[in-house]
């Protein structure tokens, strides 16, 4: 079968995974319906393509806190990649650098940070941090990840506790003996997964904390998790450098609104302050687009690189990249853009529907 | 079968109730487009959800006219609870005490109110009630509620005739003949149910009536039935302590509002001035969010209840509540409040959708 | 089966009905939408119910140009009863007069004017009329209708040509041999149905032909067809005495307005100068209270009219009658009205929906 | 099986063409949402039909830069008739010839201009262009259709690259070895279609190369693809004639507006300084008329076309418009309109849907 598109990666995945495993993947709260709007509400926006442009020079990199990208997608921080692909995050790291954007590296890793940063040395890559009522635990990792060159960390701020994911709670998800959460060994039991397991995150953690965890690092700080101008305004009030748009892949607080309908009001609190990024329902270089059209400077990729581990590992999800950096850059072109500067609000409007 | 969401005992009542009482307690008025949209409106309001707010410590407590409940969800009047589970409204009362929340007892019940009472001592318990053709029946009953220690009474006042329930009409719905109404034996002949059943309720019961409730009884009087700000006003004209927003679970009239929508315009219209509840089309802990947010002092529970009933009866009716109370709580946390009396306005919109 | 609702009587008439003459009544032109939208618009009007009116006594009668009729219903005009039922429009006047509703028959009716007159002496009916290229034929029409004591002259004004029914076209319609257009006989050959039977009426009718009408009975004109405000203003200058919102069952111009929703520029056009009646997507008593609180003065239904027939003659037609009395008189009562007076527009909203 | 309306011929198609040549005319880029958008945008726009007006001698004639058509639909450029119909774009001529409207024919045929124009000599045609990187291809194209009588020039300015029509490239879509692009023979291989196929077109081309074509003709130029007011602005200014709002059939950029939907404010833009066409979503008579209601002079019908074809050649294509023409001469009629010129903007409303 011809990968074509996301979605064909999407039916391997659904088709080969172990159902407990894919069922985590792809679990939403509650009954879904963020999970579910995140993509849908891409297609209330149109795009107004203009015509009879120059794009016969195509430039669709972009730089993430002045660190060039070859295109305005990353990878989001999504755990345990063993579940996916054996060389778990390993082969994550390595796809990144291959195609030369980030990799933003979650807590819940089935590798260390040690053996992600030697799997492919030099590639762009984040840290992404939950803070543990244990802060020892936290300042040691964050210590660890700026010693191995990791470039930003980011703060995911909408899990102070886990999202009700329905399936997960039937089929009593766990990971499985063999896997563990290597950067965690130690600090506590892991094989309790679920409620108990995320009773060691700490649900005290306020905006003061940026504040200590600036004291840890010089690193820029980016923070995920943002669906409001007054937290927007909050984040750069408290000098991060960096704003993921995010609803966990609606797997936190169903209800909430889609990323790319949050996008617009963050954008608009922020006035161009600090960088804004969004992850949530990207399935088409189209979407990049229209984020990017709203104004993200980048948009992340959760489910859909999990999609490719699943498929090939590292060489599927070099594919996964392939075939979104090739749709974003036919867009731009069918829309009128022949380098990513050229992407503005005015290439889209929301429709009436 | 795990018992994870109110969904899970919804198809559990429907695989093993009698398909006669599933269809009564199922029953919407006409194309039953009312009780369905109970449910659909939630899908329309979107969160916006906080972060970095301290939620380390939960606070869910309420309080009912001054009461203390244990979180924002009681139960509402329903009638004929031993079609769902032999000892009806007994178990109801128990479920309600054990979690600390408040029962409205139907006037409609299968178990006297003595009954009710002896099943539950101390128990937090309202009197649903509605006006008989013959005022003596409605007037002993206030006052042996009274006397049994109901702490309010809940006057119904959108049934001045059954609405028109399709299925219940070609079932030929009656309560089997073990069954009695025993809050009203004597009263009137029983088994005859539906329209010729509520031809002894009084059509003619307007406004005036509260004053005449209220030289009955001392009790706190709470009007459900309440859709329009025009009526949010009289009631409070007219003295009530408190208004349930209820369109009778979609049982009544079919094209009215969703309760959810109603909502607005009745805490706008009352400002402040009485308690404003809800019922109909709450099945996750994130509709309580809502509701409140949207000005409800508390919400209660019709058909869930009834479906808790039929899976385990008072046992589990307390599953059902503890999993409202769990998926309230979470909610509340991921919203970013740690108390109800953080929840507001400000946590939710109206979709455009 | 019991019949409970009118799409008991849908159901009865599609199983029972030859399948060419349930498509003839069930067409709509082209792709039905406008058919389909005359019902699916009721769902985006919301009522608000008031409560605690005294509902005791309920009068649902009302008056057509000054004649009382039972309740707000009257059988539209439809052609080739026959189909649905052996006594054909004898058996619609019978029910008619005994429900006491008006009766609009049609020109294009299998029994003669004479016959229907004689089946239900005394009843109240109106008499619908195309205008043919033969202008004498129609003259005659409308003299023997007033001879026959017919009170009211409606114009159908939205058929200068057949609209497109596809299933029509593909089943190729026609009259079996035995029905005739007794309204017609030696006018014109009746067999040949569609595009050339109605190349007899006249397209060439405009505005000055109402005084032409007018010029040969004092009958009260009343215009069938409308659906825009300048058209309502034209009707009222040009002197008819009500308008009949309608399109034709949406089987004329597909693309076109619900009527429940022309209904409001027509009403507020109007502004009582002359009656407003609609006709299109009546199936609940639900319905007709929309339609009365939107402004209109009485509903007329086409299809479920044929259903009850096609179920029992002239017993099915009394008992779809009665049902959708029944429930008008219920929907009032449950919306805290108690005679047709106190139907407003406070009554109703549009769903943002 | 009656060829009944549009959808009939589209039935036939699917069933009778080979899936890959089905599969290419089908196709929509991505998840094809703006091809079906396309379609679904009509319905989401009402008729305010006129009543009363003489309909009797109707008059559906339009002009095409002042050449008179028989009513205002035409062939739009498709490319490839011989997947449909062994005499390929011949027998589109014959068919449009007899039918006395317009055919644009593609660069991209499978006939050679001299034999699309020694098919049906006198008819009206225009000639659809693309700019190859190789100017001198396009120049001789120009001038061969010049020389050849056709009557308009069409740049198609939506295709810097080829958009991805997923089905294309599942089914490795390529021309049969015996079908040849007639035109381009010599002037680059045919045989390997898609990404390659189009490298030679060339994706620089800007505003400017308007001034190039018009150094090359005096014929008309009509500038096709426009979707935005501004490029609207833009075209007028470059001194085209004419204006076809498209979106390639959904083919190019997916997410885009429907073409009815970007009609308005291109009309609005364009003040009637110049002509504006619309191509896509075209399956009614009465679509036809709305597009007419919202400003277009004339629309264009695309696969439709190809499913005459299909169906029985010249033959099919005949009967296809005739349907149309039908359709519309109807739907104008019921609308109250005698003539093209009484058509216009109160004509239609958009749906609050």
């Amino acid at each position: 079968m011809a990968m074509v598109c996301l979605s064909d990666f999407e039916a391997y995945a659904k088709k080969y995974l172990p159902k407990i495993a894919w069922d985590f993947f792809a679990a939403g709260a509650d009954d879904c319906s963020t999970r579910d709007e995140n993509i849908l509400a891409y297609q209330r926006i149109r795009f107004r393509p203009r015509i009879l442009q120059d794009v016969s020079v195509m430039d669709i990199r972009t730089k993430l806190l002045g660190t060039e990208i070859s295109f305005p997608v990353g990878i989001a921080p999504t755990g345990f990649h063993q579940l996916a692909w054996p060389d778990g995050e390993k082969s994550t790291a390595r796809a990144a650098k291959a195609m030369n954007t980030c990799y933003i590296a979650s807590t819940y890793s089935t590798c260390t940070l040690e053996e992600i940063s030697a799997a492919a040395p030099g590639g762009l890559r984040w840290f992404q941090l939950y803070i543990h009522r244990n802060r020892a635990v936290s300042q040691q990792l964050v210590q660890q990840a700026v010693a191995l060159g990791f470039q930003g960390l980011v703060l995911t701020a909408d899990l102070p506790y886990t999202g009700k994911r329905r399936d997960d709670v039937r089929n009593g998800f766990c990971l499985p003996p063999h896997m563990k959460l290597k950067n965690l060994e130690g600090a506590f039991e892991v094989c309790k997964m679920s409620p108990p397991f995320h009773s060691l995150l700490d649900p005290s953690v306020t905006w003061n904390d940026i504040y200590w965890l600036r004291s840890l690092t010089q690193l820029p700080i980016i923070i995920k998790g943002i669906l409001t101008k007054e937290d927007a305004e909050l984040a750069v009030r408290h000098g991060v450098q960096g704003i993921i748009v995010s609803n966990h892949g609606g797997r936190q607080l169903d209800g909430g609104p889609a990323t790319i309908d949050a996008l617009v009001e963050v954008v608009e609190a922020v006035q161009g302050r600090v960088e804004v990024y969004l992850d949530g329902g990207i399935r088409k270089g189209s979407d990049v687009l229209k984020a990017l059209a709203l104004g993200a400077k980048c948009v992340f990729i959760g489910r859909p690189a999990l999609w490719g581990l699943a498929y090939k590992g590292e060489e599927g999800l070099q594919e996964v990249l392939r075939i979104l950096q090739d749709e974003f850059r036919l867009s731009m072109a069918l829309a009128g853009c022949a380098s990513v500067s050229e992407i503005g609000r005015h290439l889209v409007q929301f429709s009436k529907l």
